[in-house]
């Protein structure tokens, strides 16, 4: 998924699979391997040796186990320091996928890895349960997750944070909401909100695809921005008197939104064709077998159509608006 | 490389990597691992129980062992077999990556492997190589390609072949001439060639580019047929009556070279610029070390640019044409 919207936006990728799986887990059986801690580090020695570590960006996502979260953060450590003297040069976009709603999915050892490996990232991208892993601060609401993003700002020195996905309960039901910031030099959040339409459908692979749109639009943000030295600039840190609304984080996530509501959108209509016109799943078999069934039809139904709407991606029908924060929605500290 | 092209053309791909290397080969060095035949098998088995092998082509290409090979080859079998009572539903384009240039690159027992599993494809595309160990036959002369290929078609029962490269002395040296053959129903081959201009660099992948590319415009050509009962005939096989130059196969593989040969051009143009414009290679270390920094430094220059002008891939600039053989070209049988 994620190479693919690279991809076709325009990205030249080197991918580096930390998982061979027959298909993805949404499907809740599959066939396959991990790569080991050693295969990860050997494919980037392949790189290395051969003078091919030249990247603009790296995106690092799914690492399957503590070991190789390490391999992985060893190389986007090499990579920032080979960039030292040239500030800007190279960014690293770290999605540190440990769990979801309130469940950890990998191994207890990989919340630590990720928590050393990350102060070395310009991004991350953690959901709010992460988000929670990761600052130690449950959030229950804005403020506590303005606290969250603070925390995590200053804990691991990390420049720019997005929330791909919060889940509040004074927010409307059919809206999602997704928080950003860069920090200002005090260490305190530029904080902004897009709400999109939410759709009603489990998409696999949606946390992939915004970190690969955000990897080419936030490129794309600071490279056209007002500041022509931004783009020379450590981490890509706006200054000061730049307002959340207007920060190159700020206007990507606004595109990387629109891209997705637009593919999804017509990934529904297709799905919603699909599960209407396709056989039933028969009779035969146990509750179970039929349960199931169903599920996999689903779940095929459901696969994000990237290629047959990669137009979309690049050019989407919708457009999203990112808000400054309400006063009141912030911490007293904040306000 | 194959998979990108494949999803820039329009195709869903569902990727079973066979290797998992750092960089192509032509580097001459590379880190990483290769699937074992257990390890293919399994994969497959993941999709199969997913109900996700609704394919309508399969694409096979290097495999790194003769058991690997057999596992590609039982995968290709399987979904044969699964649409044998609906033909022309699936289609398998098989490239028996075997050797190049007189040299075999994979194992010895390789070679009877693929004459195992081909008689089960409906498309293969040897080199010239391997289309001589294949076939058996010496290829000194366009007769002697036609009764390689003629043996291809009647010995494995394979309807359609393409040879992708063939040097033969009486061919002009700056063209690059293919040739493609699909069967008659009285086991005669139906010969065409398209000559195109040969660029002066070596590119890496333009055995897995064209192999991709002619997924997608055999299958286009084959649905846009004036014969609409093509598409429902067992490998795509088209009736007597269609001359070889009016074959899909034919029309397929003219687009394809053309595609390649837009992609390819612009290539080169970026190489050479960026071959003028980057530092030397430096003067330290041994001769033997700057040879081998320039030949890194020319490998990574020649990269196909496929991200880059995906749009040339779908809407070549230049157009070729399929040529019928001259009769004198043929073997005496044939004429």
């Amino acid at each position: 998924m994620a190479s693919l919207v690279m991809q076709l936006l325009g990205c030249d990728v080197a991918a580096l699979n930390t998982v061979h799986f027959s298909n993805h887990t949404g499907y809740r059986q599959f066939k396959g391997t991990r790569a080991t801690a050693e295969e990860i580090t050997a494919l980037y020695e392949g790189l290395t040796q051969n003078n091919l570590t030249d990247f603009d960006v790296m995106l690092s996502g799914y690492a399957p186990s503590a070991a190789a979260v390490e391999a992985v953060g060893a190389i986007g450590m090499d990579l920032q320091r080979k960039a030292e003297t040239n500030p800007g040069s190279f960014f690293w976009v770290l999605d540190p996928v440990m769990g979801d709603q309130g469940r950890l999915y990998v191994n207890d050892d990989v919340v630590p890895a990720y928590k050393h490996i990350i102060r070395h990232a310009d991004l991350i991208l953690p959901n709010q349960f992460e988000a929670e892993a990761l600052s130690g601060i449950k959030i229950t609401s804005l403020a506590t997750l303005a606290e969250a993003i603070t925390a995590i700002h200053s804990t691991y020195n990390i420049p720019h944070v997005i929330i791909t996905s919060v889940q509040i309960p004074t927010l409307a039901a059919n809206t999602l909401t997704i928080i950003g910031s860069t920090t200002r030099s005090d260490g305190s959040p530029r904080l902004f909100r897009v709400d999109v339409p939410a759709l009603d459908c489990y998409f696999s692979g949606t946390g992939d695809m915004f970190a690969a749109l955000t990897v080419a639009r936030l490129r794309e943000a600071v490279f056209t921005a007002p500041d022509p030295a931004l783009r020379t600039t450590k981490s890509w840190v706006s200054r000061d008197d730049v307002p959340a609304t207007e920060l190159p984080l700020a206007q990507s996530t606004v595109k990387v939104l629109a891209s997705m509501h637009s593919v999804l959108e017509r990934t529904l209509e297709v799905r919603n064709r699909e599960m209407k016109s396709e056989a039933v799943n028969g009779e035969d078999g146990s509750e179970e077998d039929r349960r199931k069934r169903a599920h996999l039809r689903e779940s095929k139904a459901a696969e994000v159509r990237v290629v047959r709407y990669g137009g979309l991606l690049r050019q989407p029908e919708v457009e999203f608006r990112a808000q400054e924060w309400k006063k009141e929605d912030l911490p007293a500290q904040f306000r």
